[in-house]
């Protein structure tokens, strides 16, 4: 694994492959043949080794927006793999090298990317709109009858091979253990960098984290590496504890369990409320707990979650005046490009331990299994091999 | 003006004087005379020089919120004054100090005032619900027959002489001019405190401010000092304009003037965005406005208008991955006792210039004529003299 044979390198040519289609939503993945065309001009194509499957390919998958749909589509944003052939003007990588595709690129030119405050670049942030390429609005993948197969998400890795802009595309260590990298593709950056960069949580403070999937364990992590001395896990399955402890959570709220709001325990156990609070839970009412859980003053809430609802946040305006901060994160604020390779480095260091996030392992064939373990909540990350 | 005779003195002994009493919601103010008690421990008594009305007063005389109703009161919080004595236990000040009331005390000791980053006192922060003294819950006025009168807002300075607890009152250079001084008590410490604590607005940058009344203004001039380069003020009122240019602002939008919203149009100017926008409207339609104006990715949006509507922010909690970040501000974020005196050298240095905001004088006996210039929006500052 990690090795690249250049016989793999089919460049200039349409590749034949393998890929986990799905034809409308909700409808089991299809694995079948599909045509991946070359790399075009500052695009890449890859060989995805591993990739794992995250909530928002749920979403997706579901077609729960429906001005999001876009079939047939290959889904997938975790993954890692090998760099098979590059397009034109691509020189900051090239064929063999160890690569994780990133959702919200840096094409390194733009307002966003020359500002040191945002990670949002302007062609290639995060768009669940897109369905197709940027430079000429078509598909780089088909049926083998010719009908075009929509990207998703800057990304699409549910395929054995993938066409990405390389400004999505991250070259890391080759000596990295390229499996755990597949975890930096999105939730454990996304939540390690929540902590890191957004909240910037400092030694010594408190934090509650509501919601201990993944990127809320990744959260814990991220906190935990900082030197937080109190991390609150918030969750209504105690099962999540348990998981928890390791990554670093160190008292455990289960709403169920009070009689009172969950801010009203935080606060009692805190003096007062947390300094810093997560929501990854993707609920308003969860949002507002959080948000009362911090400390007046200076308590700073981090929105993660993805709400579909319509709802608009419920706070009225005054409530901003008792200096609790609200502010929302993507990618954890890291820019994938510049800084997602000295986060490989930090995980190589043991600095953040990626271990306990990886709790099945798949075959690619086994997608809807994988898929389904997700829904049921028995998974944080399965990995699936290519 | 501003000198002290020891004659003044009547150090533990009740003080009959005069007073702007309102006696019910919306009821003309009736100078009459008062009598006002010796401080009690931790208390200072002060010669009232010169105040000026906020519109935070014109809400409370006005009744809007029911449950901060507390009749017969002395309203007022921006003044000026000198210590006429000084209740046990006082050690930072004396008889004949240059002193400025606070309505957001700081009593140096609580976990607030420890933390560099709130400037919410625990026991003094704003409360516009408490009307007596914190001590023993008792107010320091009565009328003549002796019915208790009301206090407001930690400060009471429509009066010949009133009682503060010491965390509510910050010495100032006596050489500073004592009746500009009576600004930094409110509204013009607000202004500027939150472009240069809450935004810390940055040379070079952009900013839209919305409301140009006295607080906005101020904004303006705390962004002109700090070297930005785009001041934008937005305002129904043309006539705000030709005030705001003396403060910095370089563009004005009138939002009768357009026909698309007034974020649209800023963002056109712009390029996509300011870097910083204010509300001081105290409407949630301009909060929307003044958020939506802001560049993706950075813009920092800052409440300074007061919300007396029971309906809540209008923001979808996706909103928030624009990067566009939310945050109230009370007093502009000035420790008062700590940071006030240097903010009053920065104006006697000319780093921010005062002399803008005074556009009226009256003695003291035409306070009703005062409050009817400002809710007729022809007044930024009256002074009254006492």
């Amino acid at each position: 694994m990690g090795s690249f044979n250049p016989s793999d390198t089919r460049a200039g040519k349409v590749i034949t492959c393998k890929a986990a289609v799905v034809w409308g939503p909700g409808q089991p993945l299809v694995i079948e043949e599909v045509q991946v065309d070359p790399p075009k001009k500052m695009e890449v194509r890859i060989k995805i080794l591993y990739t794992s499957i995250c909530h928002t390919d749920l979403g997706a998958w579901k077609g729960l927006n429906e001005n999001q749909r876009a079939f047939p589509r290959i889904l997938g944003h975790e993954a890692v793999g090998i760099i098979e052939s590059i397009g034109e003007g691509v020189l900051d990588m090239k064929e063999g090298d160890h690569v994780v595709p990133i959702f919200n690129g840096e094409c390194g030119d733009c307002v966003y990317c020359r500002s040191e405050k945002s990670n949002l670049c302007e062609k290639f942030r995060v768009n669940p709109f897109k369905s197709v390429m940027a430079s000429d609005g078509k598909t780089r993948f088909s049926t083998r009858d010719g009908q075009p197969i929509f990207h998703f998400l800057n990304t699409s890795t549910f395929t054995e091979f993938t066409v990405l802009d390389s400004a999505c595309v991250v070259k890391i260590d080759p000596k990295a253990p390229v499996k755990k990298m597949c975890l930096l593709s999105c939730g454990i950056s996304t939540g390690v960098g929540a902590a890191w960069n957004t909240a910037n949580v400092q030694a010594g403070s408190s934090v509650a984290i509501f919601g201990l999937g993944a990127v809320g364990l990744a959260v814990a992590e991220g906190a935990r590496s900082r030197g937080a001395s109190r991390i609150i896990g918030v969750d209504i399955s105690p099962d999540k504890f348990i998981k928890g402890q390791a990554m670093g959570v160190t008292d455990f709220v289960n709403p169920k369990d009070l009689e009172n709001p969950v801010h009203e325990k935080i606060r009692e156990m805190t003096g007062g409320g947390v300094d810093y609070s997560f929501e990854c839970a993707g609920n308003l009412d969860v949002l507002r707990e959080a948000f009362l859980s911090t400390h007046d003053g200076w308590g700073l809430t981090v929105i993660l979650g993805i709400h579909p609802t319509p709802k608009l946040i419920p706070f009225h305006p005054m409530e901003f005046f008792d200096g609790r901060r609200l502010t929302g994160t993507v990618f954890g604020d890291f820019k994938g490009k510049s800084q997602l390779p000295n986060f490989a480095t930090q995980c190589m260091r043991g600095v953040v331990n990626l271990d306990g996030f990886i709790t099945h392992e798949l075959p690619f064939s086994k997608i809807n299994e994988a898929f389904q373990l997700l829904v049921d909540g028995k998974s944080l990350r399965c990995l699936l091999q290519l």
